[in-house]
């Protein structure tokens, strides 16, 4: 079979300059030195390295997972040796300022290229995405030192960095954590605890590790007020930046996934010798917020994996598709014809159409969020405030509706391969596993759920949906111009009108105490908040698209008809979703634990 | 943890005895020496056999796939052990005349013992599954002495069988396969072809084993009416049953899956020699006849599997919700109360709630259609033919719901455990992996959908069609005395009628030439039909339930809660994918292979 691309370049271009013409962004002081030929050059490199030290071993990584010699994690070289392409093609420090080696290029663009190497291999592409939001981190909230011992080796690619959130009688709830810190009079803290699930925790690609812990100094608060962060790193950092001995951080177990093999997962204790120093950021009892700065950019990410993983087996499947020949279409009862090319096949096609849907519409979600990042840039105050409340708002749905979806797409993809699919000889059932955990991790998807509906719609009386809303409208009415889109644009505001109307009754009957009863629906929200967001994508390209006269003819009729495939088959999940929110439906909470 | 259990007992026996009421059964002659205590005995053993001998080894053939040693196929000791086991207990003649040596025990006990067997360990029941449906073809179709030297081997577990259908240039295309049979002198005939995705095809399992195989005689007419079938064992048999020397069977390949390791797939050649001798099965040119007998019993069986996993998974994550503590209700703020068991939260109830739905209206579902095959010794003609006509229309659904439903409530199963799902270290993984083969494999979902909406509902003028719905209404009559469940009632007879009207729109199209069209939204059909169909099965067990006061208060109330809660969250999907099909939707038929 002929190979199939990393990314669909032209609906990458498309999303990027048609739709949210980031050309713009030159305008900001801080980005007045790039442009489109930038831009595309740094892809084009991304895509590169990708195809070339990214792609060739996620099988091998799939099929070798980390595992211990003498007690060091050992990786297939392969990850360390497509790691220093990375690095050594600026990529570690793609977003850093200019003053700090880093290229200064905007986040959207960063995100483009996390896309190709996520496409490529998601396991290995967790290593310097975890290391690169350290970086940000600690560029966000450290001291110039901190900055210059624990950031600046980061951003050279010579160490690496994890966040340590959980612990393993605490997965998703942070108040309960139990990792303490103890004061030192050097100002310093002693750190004892354990943490669970920590990607990159530990390996041998680097000459240190910076562990970003959760902790809670002696006295704190109980609950999550009184949470800190900590610096702590896998090597002691002296004043000059040089690395000591070991700081008393063990690996205590290693976690044997279902996929995404190649990225080792780990269980981690600090200060079993009461030896393991860590260093405060920030304020003490805020390291929550703090600890959020990172883990909203790994969400962000997690909806990229995800979505890149739905890409590549949607890319794999079409490629497949049209190549693979069986059967003939129902009412072909000639057995002496040719067999047809399996994309002739209706019930293929609808598998292939809805892939389409979902990974297009994804990646243009999740580089429409990561603009938003870019948009704190903007000189205007008002700008950089949209933009938070737009981040904020769709970060959960990328997480959420990025995994949940592409994790179907898939389930799709495997189906049109039969059962060559379900084999090893094929990459598509690696996707499928690799992409299971993104439902999970940083925040589970019940969880991004109680957030969109608990918090995030709710913030300022709803100043970030009437945002999101008033984008919606400008895009009505731009295909207002179009019959056929315009009835679609007329159901996309139905559809806003409802999910308006829910999250009214939400907030009003949060108000009146009945915040359980009503976040018991939080999925449900998030179902027609999603399915609705995604709906206005689709608008959106279909209107762009037929107004470019330009761009090929084919691309624009796909786009048009990926849009009306969603509105036709998926749309109605809106009213549904958000009817069982308005009524505040009960029938899951008032089930009984006995009653299973 | 504590050890969840294989089934749930009380809603299998609820199934068997209040729904179903199997103990009518015993007034056909064929089961007369059978009762309730029969019955139970033997699912008694089938669950100590499961526990004791398929259960331990289930993450060892996980871990250890069969491999080849010196040519020959080595697979873990234990499943030798284990089909030892099932065989000296009598399930491989469970359903075998007395006179053949076998327990003459109805269908649906058959099925209610390859519940527990299949919940145990996926793979391992593969290799009984398929010897079994081996014998009954041969018992239906064979000639005296064929059953004698092929079908009593199998029954007495000495022999194994397969089903040979595919072939690597015709996965489900049945009409363009190559495999010929050149008649012999002496009435047998020499094989020549290839076949791919055998299951259980060469394995030292046993002495020897039957392939059953579809072939053209040279000369046949083109097309699936040119297909006959032919037995053709492993090694010669002689007239007087002994075993020979090879057959000119060769093992070409292992497929290597990401599940279901346990049973092992291959990829055979016949006759590269030219010394492979088959035997004819019945008249020339109706194998594919023949053969649908094994595949509509392996069809149900792959839904029964399918069904199976979805319940492991859910007893597991029902088990871990109720034992594992984290986080607080979202209006609990006071971080020093203790965590909450997480089946505590609704999202989690809601995704037990979801798996439970799916599950128990899955494995009655599945008795269901096994009881219809046992209906087929009743001894008035009219309840034979209804049986077919039920068992017939039932089929498809049962393997592509049972299978579709089933991945997803693993899914949940795995979301349910969160991170520590994602490992290896617990089952979930395992059962989603296992699970992912059922919607491809025996016809994929997207065949089964073209079966129910081309074939089964439109044959004999809806005869099947209004068979099922004759069922529903006595059930919507039946609950009219609960007003709860009278509104449930009402909602099912508008979804009875909405589907009854699409059914006819799609067959005046389809007999106006438009088939292709129609049949664009078979799998909406097919989603229009199973949630009416599981709508109607939770009806029937909350109304059963209700009035019967014997029954636990909590389970009785729990088959409420469920039945609404299907209502509530999933009914309209009924309505939504009816409506595609009756305004026969084309957004997926008008996608052209160069949009995408």
């Amino acid at each position: 079979m002929s190979a199939s691309p990393l990314i669909d370049r032209r609906h990458l271009e498309f999303a990027l300059y048609d739709l949210l013409d980031i050309e713009r962004l030159m305008r900001y002081p801080r980005f007045a030195e790039h442009g489109r030929e930038t831009f595309d050059a740094t892809i084009d490199l991304a895509n590169r390295i990708a195809v070339e030290k990214f792609l060739p071993h996620n099988r091998k990584s799939d099929l070798n997972e980390p595992h211990l010699v003498d007690g060091r994690v050992q990786l297939i070289p392969e990850i360390g040796e497509a790691l220093r392409a990375y690095n050594e093609a600026g990529f570690t420090a793609v977003m850093a300022d200019v003053d700090d080696g880093g290229l200064q290029l905007p986040f959207v663009i960063a995100t483009a290229c996390d896309a190709l190497f996520a496409a490529a291999n998601l396991g290995t592409s967790a290593y310097p995405a975890l290391a690169r939001a350290a970086a940000n981190l600690l560029d966000a909230h450290a001291s110039v030192d901190q900055k210059r011992r624990y950031m600046r080796p980061i951003l050279e690619g010579r160490w690496f960095g994890t966040m340590c959130l959980s612990e393993p009688q605490a997965g998703s709830s942070l108040a309960d954590i139990a990792t303490t810190a103890t004061p030192q009079p050097d100002g310093t803290y002693k750190i004892s605890g354990a943490k669970m699930w920590i990607s990159a925790g530990e390996h041998e690609l680097g000459a240190n590790i910076v562990h970003l812990v959760l902790a809670k100094i002696v006295g704190a608060p109980a609950g999550v007020r009184g949470i800190s962060l900590f610096i702590v790193p896998r090597y002691k950092v002296a004043a000059d930046g040089s690395v000591g001995t070991s700081n008393d951080v063990r690996l205590a177990g290693l976690n044997h996934k279902m996929g995404q093999r190649g990225s080792v997962n780990t269980f981690l204790k600090f200060g079993e010798q009461d030896d393991c120093i860590g260093e405060l950021v920030g304020q003490p009892h805020h390291g929550l917020g703090y600890m959020f700065h990172m883990m909203n950019e790994e969400r962000i990410g997690v909806g990229v994996g995800a979505v890149q993983q739905g890409s590549a087996g949607y890319l794999y499947a079409l490629n497949y598709a049209r190549e693979r020949r069986q059967g003939r279409h129902p009412d072909q009862k000639d057995a002496s014809t040719p067999p047809l090319p399996i994309i002739e096949h209706a019930d293929v096609r609808r598998m292939l159409l809805w892939q389409k849907c979902v990974v297009e519409a994804g990646q243009l979600l999740c580089l429409y969020a990561a603009l938003q990042v870019d948009r704190a840039h903007d000189p205007d105050p008002a700008v950089q405030r949209d933009a938070a409340l737009l981040l904020d708002l769709l970060t959960p749905i990328v997480k959420s509706w990025g995994s949940d979806s592409s994790l179907k797409a898939n389930e799709l993809a495997i189906q049109v391969l039969g059962g060559y699919g379900y084999t090893r000889e094929y990459p598509v059932e690696q996707f499928y596993r690799d992409n299971r955990i993104n439902p999970i991790h940083e925040g589970t998807n019940g969880i991004q759920a109680l957030d969109l509906l608990g918090r995030k719609v709710m913030q300022q009386e709803g100043a970030a949906l009437k945002l999101l809303f008033a984008a919606m409208s400008d895009t009505c009415l731009r295909a207002g111009d179009d019959a056929e889109l315009r009835v679609h644009a007329q159901q996309l505001q139905q559809g806003m009108r409802r999910v308006g109307e829910v999250t009214r009754v939400a907030a009003q009957r949060m108000a009146a105490g009945e915040a359980r009863d009503v976040l018991a629906n939080a999925t449900h929200y998030m179902t027609a908040f999603s399915t609705l967001t995604v709906a206005w994508l689709w608008l959106w390209m279909a209107e762009a698209a037929s107004r470019n006269l330009a761009l090929d003819e084919d691309f624009r009729a796909g786009k048009r008809q990926a849009c009306r495939f969603w509105f036709a088959t998926e749309f109605a999940q809106v009213e549904h979703a958000a009817r069982l929110v308005g009524e505040v439906d009960r029938s899951a909470l008032d089930m009984r634990p006995g009653w299973f």
